[in-house]
């Protein structure tokens, strides 16, 4: 279990998402938070693409920062809807233009996940379609008022007032909440196997 | 939306549930909590249909102690596996064999809602299916010795250490942490409109 796996390492996670804290503390992983900064612009690649070499470049960051046997965690979550991906709005009106492109739609969200460790980065990622349920004008209205569009990639947050709006998700939850839980287990799993042989 | 709907109602969970509680938090609804206490025996019927009476009884305990214009919650949630519901484990020799049941294995999480209001009771219910990773039996001993198995019912929680089991879940994931917000919105619509007529 990754506990073990990680039990006698110096474990440091690279993000400054309170989801990520948390769900490292459900795991009874001790980890040391060191945020990194980095400016995402949208390129012309895939979103999963993206979504990995985000998760590169935070690990970049903090790796030099740490001992060299030290666990670096680094992640990247995206929103993407038919391969355009949705950041956080810049205004109420941008939000209700993304809520209306979810509406009725299924959509995915991607999670790039960096492993640093050994001096090897370990890249994967994570995909789970989410489906919404058809919202009229009104409910757009009423949540953007509530403000939690404004600081969510892709105008919601399924933690709070926009789980009402998803009807199922298909694949990892953990990953629309910011770190597939499962995939880094498997990922952590064979890098571990690699250093015993 | 839901915190809108029940914005002028008085409002009741009959659940002890903490994560009830928090998720009626996260969707802004102010509730008073009285939680009801039933025993809850397996009978022969499906697990839906037993999730559904688990639900109806508990609204009908707490429905005499509050007004009658309260609106009263109730919900109950049962992990079945092959139509075979699985509790609480009584031990952890109990614990192993759901686990091992579950490994590699789909099984389904129903979870029954009443509202009750306006004297009638509301009915429905929700499944989701979670798929589960196969476990080593390392795995399964290092899981029960985290303690988490015991009070939980299928003997595993996907809020915590269980969740680096679960590949992926199909439908709607608050089901799985005992409340169907999704079914819940569509419920209350359906019932405030009749009210509007």
């Amino acid at each position: 279990m990754i506990h073990e796996l990680l039990h006698n390492k110096k474990v440091i996670l690279a993000s400054a998402s309170p989801r990520r804290k948390e769900l490292f503390a459900l795991l009874g992983i001790n980890a040391y938070i060191i945020p990194a900064e980095i400016a995402e612009p949208i390129n012309g690649e895939e979103p999963q693409v993206q979504a990995m070499q985000n998760a590169l470049r935070k690990a970049e960051i903090v790796k030099n920062k740490v001992d060299k046997d030290a666990v670096v965690i680094a992640a990247d979550t995206l929103v993407a809807i038919d391969n355009h991906i949705l950041g956080k709005p810049l205004n109420q009106k941008e939000a209700s233009r993304y809520l209306r492109l979810l509406s009725g739609n299924t959509h995915s969200v991607y999670t790039g996940i960096c492993i640093f460790y050994n001096e090897i980065a370990n890249i994967n990622y994570e995909q789970t379609l989410v489906h919404f349920a058809e919202l009229t004008e009104l409910e757009i209205k009423s949540y953007i008022e509530t403000g939690e569009p404004m600081d969510k990639a892709g105008a919601y947050g399924i933690q709070g007032y926009g789980a009402q709006f998803i009807t199922a998700v298909d694949g990892c939850y953990y990953n629309v909440m910011g770190f597939p839980v499962r995939k880094f287990y498997e990922m952590l799993n064979a890098i571990l196997e690699k250093e015993e042989k």
